[in-house]
């Protein structure tokens, strides 16, 4: 029975681990459909959050069946609380992707991205891409260090962000208003996907320590 | 000891309904600070949000004991675990108000918002609150009409969202992209506030019913 139970845990943060990587993929083609104003991609990721969706619902699920009916106490009722915490937060990278595609198509055929903020989004994609991706490595690791990474790497996205609304409100800006209203949601979309998978990771700190690192400023 | 165990998950969804009333109370007063450009009405939502999170801290850590010393099942679970939601929804709703006091006191003492925007501003935050009041009473009554409620006041606030978006889209915005900017955002943080509010509503129909309404389009 211990073990049944020991593999319903591991099952839960592998479900959750796999949810990184939709949602890392999902970033991916999300940012391809924007720089290079593809329709198809941006549908496909359009179409396919509701598997995210799928998979959130049913960690939940799962979690909600491993507390009525093996009752974890300490550091498994941890994991299946912070899985439940991380499931949402996920989720949620999942449609911060969607809306990244969702203006990718809305523009089309035109492109959403003045050429010259291009490249900050391409880097933004990255860095996003990658904090989904190692989330999920922190997920399966539980490793502390590679969980501490995240915050740092998280900066790099806040700079980004910062930097963008400055070529916004710069005299030279020279494309309006309403690319600057699409660039302002799409870099908050970035910035908030970013600060989820911080918030996954610092879950996985608390499953570790016990102890919830400081409040993440959002 | 089954008196003591009713009486925590009643203490459990009052702190999650002063929550509720925390986040109303600071909308109202950064929409206040924003409209009135009232710089110290501004810094009080800042400072007073710290009360916000430490109530969340708690919530969290009443739920975890519940879980681990009661191991509570059925409906009682699905009040703990959507304490634990409902929990993380309000302190965000408490984040969102707090950027709008931030945003007030950036631009301070200058208005942020042009004086032909302001009443939208004023009526986003009108119907922000009510909706953060609505979830609070939805929570100490698990009343399902008024849970209900939530959906179609929230769609109040989506129209005054694209409304904001259609003014700043207009030929005739005459404020250039810095105001824009702010606005975009702005506008985001009560629509967002709203769809939290709504997703506390929809965990107490899961408390009483056992399901989930479908998706929230966000």
């Amino acid at each position: 029975m211990r073990d049944a139970y020991q593999d319903q845990l591991d099952e839960l943060a592998e479900s959750l681990a796999a949810m990184c990587t939709q949602v890392a993929s999902a970033m991916e083609k999300a940012t391809r459909a924007l720089l290079e104003a593809d329709l198809q991609l941006a549908e496909e990721v359009i179409s396919e959050d509701a598997l995210v969706d799928d998979t959130r619902a049913a960690a939940e699920e799962n979690a909600f069946a491993l507390l009525a009916l093996q009752a974890p106490v300490a550091t498994d009722l941890r994991i299946v609380v912070s899985a439940i915490h991380g499931a949402g937060d996920i989720e949620r990278m999942g449609d911060l992707a969607l809306h990244v595609a969702q203006a990718a198509r809305r523009r089309h055929p035109q492109p959403v991205l003045p050429a010259e903020v291009a490249p900050y989004f391409s880097e933004m994609g990255r860095v996003g891409v990658a904090l989904a991706i190692k989330a999920g490595e922190v997920i399966r690791t539980r490793d502390l260090a590679r969980a501490n990474e995240l915050e740092t790497d998280d900066d790099a996205m806040d700079d980004l962000h910062k930097h963008m609304f400055s070529v916004l409100m710069d005299r030279d800006w020279a494309h309006g208003v309403g690319p600057a209203v699409d660039i302002t949601l799409l870099a908050r979309f970035y910035e908030r996907y970013a600060d989820h998978a911080v918030a996954v990771a610092r879950r996985i700190v608390y499953v570790v320590t016990g102890q919830m690192p400081g409040p993440l400023t959002v």
